[in-house]
């Protein structure tokens, strides 16, 4: 009915992705230099793209991201944030990742347009080759399904973020509170071991990122908490974290500590084997590959027939329909998949160096504040027996 | 098909854009008066836009919040609330803020509309231009996609104000009872540092208040409970509520308990312990950015390709329909992202004297029920020395 | 296009309202007889029905509600609600509190239909007025997110209400096993004072739900479990909840108890402190208010630019059409408002009658079971020195 | 617009309602044979329906429910299940206790058909009554609040379901592990009052069954586990769970016990105490009747007119629609009124059972494993002892 | 309107069936070789394919699953993964599963074209055979309600599985925690029975998979754990996880532990018994049934009228179009009941295998650690005694 665009210009989508490709080239070249696609066909051209796509997703993962801080979230806010997300698109790691999808299926509606078209203007002949278009009646019964659907398999994979921040939230507050209680053990004649055990607790979150995170180096992130020959033990062990706790465990063994005291400090080691295990089982348990599997094909299968769908209503406008429904409900997808595994995106080496600087801020004002308790104390003390009585409670 | 209103009637959108912004200038001018827009060029004003919609906004979120009383219930069941919320639409900072999305979506309507109308009435060469009209059916597949992203996107915000809250709610009730527990110690000569402990328990919350709201005054805020020496060395460490901690700790450390006593009062501490933990977590780390920054970007080319979609059916009301679609839609993103930090709406100065109010007052009876308690005791053992049974039980 | 309805009948939608105000008047004047709407002007009438309604509503806030038995579970479930449930809707106050809003909407929808008949029946210049219609098609895409928005606020409130509903079953069952602990304390010469302190456990919720509900008499709730003394300590005291907990703790003091059954009795007076944090933070923050207005702001525009959407397809039927749609969309708000401070709709009166009934009737079978122990322990330990070995494990 | 069945032919559909009724009469007279309809009226028939609808319903919530096994899950997964669902729909008693809303809703669309037909064949004279049709456009609109609203309050009574289940796990496991305590308490003398002291332990369950389900027979329920003077003093006190309680308690206190082991076992009586509270608070606290009501009145008010909505698309098919939108859409009301009670679902005399044999079967070898530890001990020790060193660690 | 594919040609969808289940005889026939559909007759076939597909699905639920390693991640979040996911659509067994329902409501969605064409065509009699086609008004009506149902009964589902995954966490972490304090018991005499108890400890998970996923072998999963006089008694047991535990009590009593120290293993060992009672609930109680039959009736009954629906619009395109929406209804419906039952799905025995390793490697650094410590000590007593003074804190 509304013939706006052309029926048959020459397809513009692919060039613009060709010039879109050379746009990104240098950030292409300088993520993963290894795949050089040589002889330019289309096929090694196809197969190129999705790998270039997940090398720049990959690179992504590593990244380290920074904690949030105040500016942040006032730019957060911000009433400009939406120009400022529309202008970084084209650079988004997650969109560039969308790529192979997004276009496969676009091309595929432009094919079946061409295909539509060739029928319409008799150049294939109309008794054989039928016109590809159907009644929406059928996509609009099931969208309500699928927007749901896609929309369930995010939150769920956000429930898992969600977990994981929970269970560093617990392994992290564990951690500061152990060392605050080694800190303020009565004071007997261990404060040298005392000091290598807060350095054990300090090293134990770091040790469970290297667990989590796929390509860390645990030598080089703890090598300023613990000593070579604790180092050398450590690395033999397969389960780095757990041979943390057993440090953690045996110092507080040797330490001349009452029988309560220890339990309580027990009880925050028990967060670090809750750690482990919410982590361990975050990564070895997906959601339900049926599930993600599922939503997938649906999503596949409902874009390749579209077009076909939208053939009578929107001509050759099938194409960038086509085009903006992928790139959206794909994106929502990716979304899901990539918090599916919140450990990269959880900006654990900064809750570590959070973490670590107000361990190291406390022992730093333990003195001042322990002279200044007892001043106070002998101080009030002296005032007590002078009075005779106390006035403020 | 319907036109409605008259095709090419002079566009009222800006002034009245323009009207309002009049009607508003005496708070902008005291809210932010820095930003002056000295040379009125369009493109100052349209820079100047978002920074005063950016600066009302940040004032509102350093506004003191009062806690809702049985008179603000009250009213907020009111079959008036309606009305009341639609008169103070125009002043609230919310809205305030949607400003500049929402008129660069409205002046892109139409700019769409005025093309479209000089295409069809051949100002433009018919030719060359074609008129931007587009089958809805696309939009109407994916728009309960949409809907759900942009409230789940809010529902997730509105879990993390709800985390924020429950912490708030241990941190608050742990103070609370730890302070019962030090009021209630069995007496001994150590009443003058169980006074001073109880006020370093009431600091805590407050230290902790100023480590998450930015730009607090934590001077000010604690210099009626804490002692000239406490607050310098608490302004020289750089995490204040551990900190505090630390004073907690090492004064019950010089208090005469017993080992079970301690423990108990220790489980206390755990939940301050969880409580920075917690607060540190939602504020370095928001909902995934990419997340967000998908829902802002289909909310965006939504809104832009909206007049298109629309122009068949709505013709010059493509105008008002993308106003109210982009401001009922950017309203609740809006309403999700305000809420991801949920700090400042969370009434902390109020909860914390609320808090200290509670603690006072049971300090002020305490005397009176600890005689009461005794009397009664006094009394019954007398009673029952005489009457040699108990019938009550 | 379907002018089913005649276009110009008088409109009978005021009389029915007028009609049914004068079937509660009744009702109403019992209600709040204060507002007297002496001269009756429209203006007065106007202000006067939001007045009446809020004081129905106000009215049913305060009524005592019963907890469920099995045989209203019967009715719950029984076929015939349905029936029940539409004729009861007229005396409904939920239904009623929403006349003002939906009896302003339904109003101004026939003055828009009035203005539209006017105009296409020529009896307004047409060239001046236009016809106010416009497609439905914007209204068709956001009315998913408007639907989710609604539902997802009222979610919202039914979460705070199951919080509100945890929060005291943990008060009462702490309540009540602390009763039972103090019952089982090994048999001392203090019968006297832990029949006080199961005195004050009982009264513990009672002082919370006055602390909790507006407009509670506490003395009169009490005065059945405080002696005069304890009463008049607890009237002075500006926070009775904490202040029952005092007497609760230094009851505690006074009693002969090994230090471990009193940590246990400890940690169920945690429960009551955090029963304190919780309800005072369910009172204290609402659901943030910019999404409650957001959601009231979108449902009153909706609904005023409804009937212009609806014309074209309905014509006068855009009356009832707006009545059944914002009946049925503010009925979801209104109930999600009701829920939202859900102290009221938790029958607190009832559950501590249980308790209390609960302990009382532990107290009366207290000496029965103590006897039938003693006396099997006595049976089996001679069955067992005479039979000298155990059979039946 | 399309008149697919011929307009008046002759009503099929209660005719087909008045068959089907034979159908189940004659397990109808077999479940409550009480109500007997001797003048077949119209009226007492339409006050037979739901009667007969209810006793049918009441008497399925009486039946015991056995629990799942791998042979069910077998059937429950298997690819027939469909065709079986189908099959049974008839036999479904959720289906018979809808007919009363379904047919009364789907009569009154045969009504409007038939006006309407009267009125459109001039039989009626046109000009007095209308046509009664309605564009459809109002009830798109608001079709998903209603579809999410129901199903909402659906999800909202199956979290109850889950916080039942969740509860009762507690409980069961709770009393699995104090009867593993006591077995394992350190050989003492007092084996008898052990015995007793698990059985009371299996008895809280049951009492705690008996308190929340409906017509209950406590005493056959419990002659197995309790001797004849326990169960006088137990159905003398009114709340038996609580009583059961006192009987553990007490049990405990004659026990030759270390103060350690006592305070675990009564961290496991707190479970009971917090089963006895949630258990208490479903049964007293339904979800806010607001919120059920409105669901109810929304559904019968839109499918009361659900008929003049489709009249002018579907002509005579309105009675059809109205019945499969009917059936649906109530039938998701009614199981999630259903599941509101979750007690009569949860399967809990089954709960009870396993939970007794588990423990009988521990029991059973409890000697069998108390000799082979000390053997192995004892064997170990000599090996020990002959080798000098530990290689196994 | 429509009529694009040719209205009576001969229907290739049967042969397409055919073709396909060719393609997968070998898989089917070495899963199931029992059921031999020897007189190739249509009922047998008929009845044959639910089976056929039931032995899959079966065989697909004994299949051990890996947990995901980080290459796992990287191919799950490939941007190949839509593409292999629609390659592999043929085998997966979930979609093979689906053959039986959603190939019989696509024949009967040809049936029905079949007999439309053939009145339409008048070769049934017109008078008498009316066409079958009504108004899609009601199914849009009511899709949302059926896809949100759908997809709420998923999300149910899916719950269950997250719990039982936690549940599982806790039990793994729960073993290793106890093994970890087994292993750190102040050096004494007993090293052997301490040797055993972890294996013990180490079984417990074992079993307690062995219980709750049905056909496992306990013997064999057992037998490097346990010996041979353990394994007999265990396997005379009916309860297998709860004798575990009373192996592992009755260790706990024979060892020397202080009191304190035991509590805290029994701490512990509650974790296992919550283990089993949520696994017992989840294999006992399934989600409600009425609600998974109301969900499975509705999907049937909405696909067995759909291509009535749908006739008017698409004619024989009713037949794909109800293919591809049984497909994707059914396999949400599909997956939602797949992991209702979650324990197949939780790769049990590879988290019980990542435990067990985990043991074996602290206990292959236990010693190491424990020499390093105690150096380090002795080191650091030394120089505190030459130095006089500790420098780091």
């Amino acid at each position: 009915m509304s013939l706006t665009l052309p029926p048959l210009t020459k397809v513009t989508k692919p060039q613009f992705n060709f010039k879109s490709k050379h746009h990104f080239l240098p950030i292409l070249c300088s993520s993963n230099s290894q795949s050089n696609p040589s002889p330019f066909s289309l096929v090694s051209f196809l197969r190129w793209v999705p790998d270039w796509a997940d090398g720049v997703k990959e690179s992504r993962v590593r990244d380290p991201r920074p904690l949030y801080t105040p500016e942040n979230w006032r730019e957060h806010r911000s009433s400009r944030r939406h120009l400022r997300h529309l202008l970084t698109s084209l650079s988004s790691r997650v969109i560039l990742s969308l790529i192979p999808p997004v276009f496969s299926l676009t091309t595929f509606a432009g094919f079946i347009a061409l295909y539509n078209t060739a029928v319409s203007l008799a150049w294939l002949p109309n008794s054989i080759f039928p016109v590809l278009k159907a009644s929406p009646l059928p996509y609009q019964l099931t969208a309500p399904a699928l927007a749901l659907l896609l929309v369930f398999r995010t939150e769920a994979s956000y429930s898992r973020f969600v977990e994981g921040r929970k269970v560093w939230m617990k392994v992290i507050s564990g951690a500061g509170e152990l060392a605050s209680i080694v800190l303020n053990l009565r004071p007997k004649d261990d404060w040298s071991i005392r000091s290598s055990l807060i350095n054990y607790i300090m090293a134990f979150p770091v040790a469970l990122k290297c667990h989590v995170v796929n390509g860390s180096d645990i030598r080089a992130d703890l090598q300023n908490l613990l000593e070579e020959e604790d180092m050398s033990i450590l690395l033999r062990s397969k389960h780095r974290p757990r041979c943390i706790i057993e440090f953690i465990s045996q110092s507080l063994n040797v330490l001349h500590l009452e029988e309560q005291k220890r339990n309580l400090m027990e009880t925050k080691i028990s967060c670090f084997h809750e750690g482990i295990g919410v982590c361990e089982q975050i990564i070895g348990l997906p959601i339900p590959l049926s599930y993600t599997r599922l939503t997938s094909r649906f999503l596949v299968l409902w874009h390749l027939t579209l077009p076909i769908i939208l053939w009578e209503d929107c001509n050759w406008i099938v194409v960038p329909a086509t085009f903006i429904s992928a790139a959206s409900l794909f994106c929502i997808e990716e979304v899901g998949v990539l918090i599916e595994e919140p450990f990269p995106n959880l900006s654990l080496d900064e809750l570590c160096k959070q973490l670590h600087d107000g361990i190291r801020d406390i022992m730093s004002v333990h003195n001042l504040i322990h002279r200044r308790i007892h001043a106070k104390m002998k101080d009030l003390d002296e005032r007590e027996v002078s009075d005779g009585r106390l006035s403020s409670l």
